[in-house]
């Protein structure tokens, strides 16, 4: 731990830590694919990759990084790169600095000596990679050399990334892997290495874990001594999820401005896919303006609506069908195979649902392309709120089918399964294998069964995938890709590694056949399972305390995973956990609904009974009141929690006040010389009696009977006379004056 | 109107308008109160009126201003204030407008030399008084002298206003008398002179009143063609409604930008009256800082529950007993004086509401005071809200008994008011002179009657009493001071005027006796309207014609208002109509559930006939559907119109690049000059092979290896070559290299 902490508070640039020193100073690997070069018609660029790598190498150069060329094998080249000179990076810094103030992410403006700004605030790793990244990445306008992988004219450039600290990650998850706690100064050595965008994820997946024990306790005492679907349980709980958001986001608030990243998302990165309509000239800014029509934006999002009815209809459809399927096939069939074909249904979910969301995810993000946003931000907050309208369908319908469908309407609906008996019938079976629909009675413990079956195994399930398939993937990758050079005739063996660089080769090799971590994946499972949480939890009152013990693995599991699975990610900077706010807000919302709609349907029966004596109107009732309660605390929470101080605006607001008072105090100097001036024109301060009031002040615009006025009283102390005056007239104490 | 233009676009400072001149150069006019003086003991300031007004003239004299007394009748003092010179004024507007660039409210920096910053943007008449008045109240701390009329030290002071320019107003007056449409150019103008609070709420009801036309087109086609209770107009309405609400958000914008004050809101007014528990000194910013705990004022806002609670039961119960009184004596008793007791109910509730409302009122003020807030935006925001809760039960509840209480349970409950015969009975009248129970029918048009009367009869009442009642209530004070006065044995007509000023001092005597202007009240009488749109528009479809009517006039009858019956208002900034606007979408969402059920209980009825066949869950069902395409329909259109460009967002963007260019400009300055040093150093670019690369450049932390590792390829040249012999190896074209 000591040593980590040492690690990353060495003091900035002037001594470089150690950890760039393992990998040969190298700051990015450019991976660049020659091979497939002549096949690759589809870019359209007629290039050799001779001339595309000179364009490269040249580019990089212009921009101030050295470059260092090696053989990636199968087919790739490794372009190395590090930025140039101290003064250049010190330059870039400072840059960004000033610009953050400008956008007032920084109170204050930098110390205008680079040196002794970059010595009272250190650069950190991250902070160096991001710079030097959107040195490379971003486009020329915005001073970087424009590299946009496999976009336009960077056609064979395969990826940009960051090269593992490999001492530093051995000693984080040692670290962590022996304390309960992940605690502030763990997620400041996190938002050190790798930015703050993934910080906020390990921030918030901390916090959840925490905040669980609250639903935890509770649930196991609603397990152990409340009946089912308990009402209070349900109410707690919901309020629990509203508290949990609110002061979230009050946090956010706090580190945000604790790792000086409060507003970065109101500095938009463009994104380079972004196609305008017409490009002008702003005549006040001389900035060139690319638009593209809000209007036909808007009408391209409103493809989004059948396209969530579209894929909503399908998800369900394949749920509902293979639900039918299982119910007709456990409940209602009885003939031959019944066994065996008990589990089918799984079988077929288990195909169906990873194929079709594979295609609506797909089209999704060509949705998403389509719709054109300028903004890197703004086009993953459109792909994630698309993504998580199909997770959301994919994860809580089987549920909501079963808590809301099945048990209230099973005895109704059942029977016309048999729709499927009389087809069997049609093959020629008999009327003996079903149970006759006299019988059927649905099975209340579904409900709790297939819960739980979400809540544990499915999160297992989820994390031994998570971990294996990557690995298996890349191992499948490789092997095809050296099948595919060699099919080429390519001679990947051919080239000879220098031998003392060798084993930082091969290791660059492995690190770049790695995938890229995207932290939305993971903050969308956060995401899904705080949805279990506020919409069923009622079903099974311990689900907090099942995902307590999950996130306790799960949040050193994803340590691990961006350790030795992952390339290193790029250290993106982030105000916020971004759109998943607003998706955790909404299930919160929900939660209200689903809670009390299970609360009325099940809170009533027997225990492995269905409800009985249901009333629309009471469900209705029921439904309305609780969303109303729900409107009214968060309403409550929001406010009282914006009463109580908040750490990171108080700071905030200091910082600021310092800045103030610098800049008060020097405007305060000018306008005391404007005085002094002025006294010296009038002769010092005017008090005296019969003084012309106005040589040098404020002259007079009334004209005679103005000037007779003022002059009528000389100073402040002939105005007070006169006043006693007046009040003795009028008490009767002495006669008039004037 | 040219006049006008020209006046208010005069360039500033070192000419100043002419306005001033009318009005001997005086800025503001204090009165002091002697007369009472050794009466008002509650002040517990022993000090003499004589003592006071010394300390008064000392104060106002060393924070830079020129005094003149002047007898003001009745008991008064007045002292009329000019600022001393016009550097000290200067000094002023420099520094407000450097605050203002701090607090983020100007995107840029006023120039630094004064004249030049003036002449650029040229000083208003409202700029002048608002900078004037609070140099007088400002609290000592923030550079002002400190009075506050009526409070502690300054107990005898009794109010601070500035003179109307009675030129100005009448050309106002006259031009908007004589004209339909209000523009920006005439908004523009109020505020130069009143201010942007005020500005706002004339283009609020300008915007309201514009608006107005869609629902009155609607409502005036529903009205001729549609059945009573359409839904299609409800919903129209509805609709409008939210757009209604969404796009004065933006126009709010644009204004506050136009007039350069966004974000000034956030700049706090501290509250005078504020009483602190702890005092501390910052240690960081060396600041006084006020205490009093959040959660001691978050307890004490807890008494707003039972308080809105309690005025509520108050209001409802009188609302709803004179209500029984009436149906009891319209449609049950039979009996003697009917004809004389049919106007009792108007009478009881003419006199009771008010009478209680002022109780009410006065009791919100109280607990808002004890709420104890620091600022007062803050104390503002927590009366309006309280103030409102009255008049929205004064206001709306008669319509919402009558609505969902009398015609749908009227003919179950209106035989209980028996009782009240019973009780007549009791007093020996006998059973003739009731209509007995089995005849009693409601009366369905009673609720169309009861709007009509609320929406027309009573705006035309309130629009009489508001004009003719502040003159009235004026001589009414005006004889009661001076007889007491003169019971007092005060000499008041023994001081004499200087003969030339008589005309001028009697007008001042005249506007010090008028009442203090305040916005809200005009504001709250706008948004309880938009209430009735609503929340009833579908009882009586016409409503919103009447209230455009209404409107025309109201705009024209507030601009006199504020001319002739009142104090010429201290230009008070603003960036928004504040709470009002959470007002306002308050009552859109409750016109969402208020439309529905008026359209369920009441569309299927006949008309003058009560509903039939209503079901409380087809009743529920419509609220819930309405609420929710309600929140859907906000959602859409604040998203759409987040996406439309804003011109004032448009305009703030392009000033804030404009500074953020020629800072980023300065930067990139010493960015170069740093790259100099250092190609100085270095030798110029460094492409060459073979030449050190590190000389000078970053210094390598990772060893011989790393060194070794970056010379083996001398410039970017070196690593093309290298990429193009490793590319012709692998494809086999020649033979391994290094």
């Amino acid at each position: 731990m000591e040593a980590i902490k040492e690690a990353s508070q060495i003091p900035g640039v002037t001594t470089p830590p150690s950890l760039f020193a393992a990998n040969l100073d190298v700051e990015f690997v450019i991976t660049f694919r020659y091979a497939n070069a002549g096949a690759d018609a589809q870019t359209g660029d007629s290039t050799t990759p001779e001339e595309q790598l000179e364009k490269l190498l040249h580019t990089l150069d212009l921009a101030g990084l050295r470059t260092v060329v090696r053989d990636g094998g199968n087919g790739i080249l490794m372009v190395f790169t590090r930025i140039r000179s101290e003064n250049k990076l010190f330059g870039e810094v400072y840059r960004s600095r000033v610009r953050d103030w400008l956008h007032g992410i920084r109170p204050a403006a930098p110390e205008t000596e680079t040196q002794r700004s970059l010595e009272k605030e250190p650069l950190t790793d991250g902070e160096r990679l991001r710079l030097v990244y959107s040195l490379i990445t971003l486009p020329n306008s915005e001073g970087g050399a424009g590299i946009t992988p496999k976009q336009g004219e960077w056609s064979l450039v395969e990826s940009i990334f960051a090269l593992h600290d490999r001492d530093f990650n051995k000693k984080w998850l040692k670290d962590w892997s022996t304390k309960w706690m992940i605690g502030p100064a763990d997620l400041k050595i996190m938002r050190d290495r790798f930015g703050e965008k993934i910080a906020f994820y390990f921030a918030f997946i901390q916090w959840y874990f925490v905040s669980l024990a609250v639903p935890a306790a509770i649930g196991l005492f609603a397990y152990l001594f409340l009946p089912a679907y308990s009402m209070v349980f349900a109410i707690c709980n919901c309020l629990w999820s509203v508290i949990f958001v609110e002061y979230w986001k009050r946090q956010e608030i706090d580190l945000a401005v604790q790792w000086g990243v409060r507003h970065c998302s109101t500095v938009q990165r463009k994104r380079a896919e972004f196609q305008f309509e017409t490009e002008a000239t702003d005549p006040v800014t001389g900035e060139k303006l690319r638009y593209f029509p809000a209007y036909k934006r808007l009408t391209r999002q409103l493809i989004q609506v059948p396209f969530a009815l579209f894929a909503a209809t399908c998800l369900a459809i394949i749920i509902a069908g293979v639900f039918s399927i299982e119910i007709f096939l456990v409940e209602v069939y009885n003939g031959p195979l019944k066994v065996i074909l008990k589990f089918l249904p799984s079988v077929l979910l288990s195909i169906s649902i990873p194929i079709v969301s594979t295609v609506l995810t797909d089209f999704a993000t060509r949705l998403t392309q389509f719709e054109n946003y300028e903004n890197q931000d703004s086009y993953e907050a459109a792909l994630t709120q698309k993504i998580f309208v199909l997770n959301f369908i994919t994860g809580y319908f089987p549920l909501f089918l079963t808590a809301f469908v099945y048990v209230p309407f099973g005895e109704v609906l059942v029977p016309y399964l048999d729709i499927l008996n009389v087809t069997v019938q049609h093959f020629g079976h008999d009327e003996k294998y079903t149970t006759s629909d006299t019988g059927f009675q649905i099975d209340p413990s579904r409900l709790k069964a297939q819960m739980i079956y979400l809540v544990v195994t499915a999160q297992v399930v989820d994390f031994v995938v998570e971990t294996i398939v990557p690995q298996v993937k890349r191992m499948v990758f490789r092997k095809a890709k050296e099948f595919g050079n060699r099919r080429k005739g390519l001679n990947t063996e051919a080239v000879m590694d220098p031998p003392e660089e060798k084993e930082f080769l091969d290791r660059v090799r492995y690190e770049a056949d790695l995938e890229v971590y995207d932290v939305t994946v993971d903050l969308r499972e956060m995401c899904m399972q705080f949805g279990y949480l506020t919409l069923f939890s009622p079903i099974w009152p311990i689900t907090a305390l099942s995902f307590m013990v999950n996130n306790l693995v799960e949040i050193r599991g994803d340590a691990a995973k961006i350790c030795m699975e992952m390339q290193r990610p790029i250290p993106n900077r982030s105000d916020s956990i971004g759109p998943w706010l607003h998706n955790l807000s909404f299930l919160t919302w929900l939660g209200s609904i689903s809670s009390a709609a299970l609360v009325y349907i099940f809170s009533s029966a027997e225990e492995g009974a269905p409800p009985k004596d249901l009333t629309l109107y009471g469900l209705l009732f029921s439904v309305m009141l609780s969303e109303h309660v729900y409107f009214g605390a968060r309403f409550f929470v929001s406010y009282a929690l914006s009463k109580v101080q908040s750490v990171g605006l108080e700071t905030e607001r200091k910082e600021k006040f310092m800045v103030r008072k610098r800049y008060i105090e020097e405007s305060f100097g000018m306008e005391n010389e404007l005085i002094q001036q002025e006294d010296e024109k009038t002769g010092g301060e005017y008090t005296g009696v019969g003084v012309v009031p106005d040589k040098g002040g404020r002259p007079l615009k009334g004209g005679d009977l103005s000037e007779k006025f003022w002059r009528s009283q000389g100073g402040w102390r002939d105005g007070v006379n006169t006043g006693v005056q007046i009040m003795d007239i009028v008490r009767g104490k002495s006669k008039k004056t004037q």
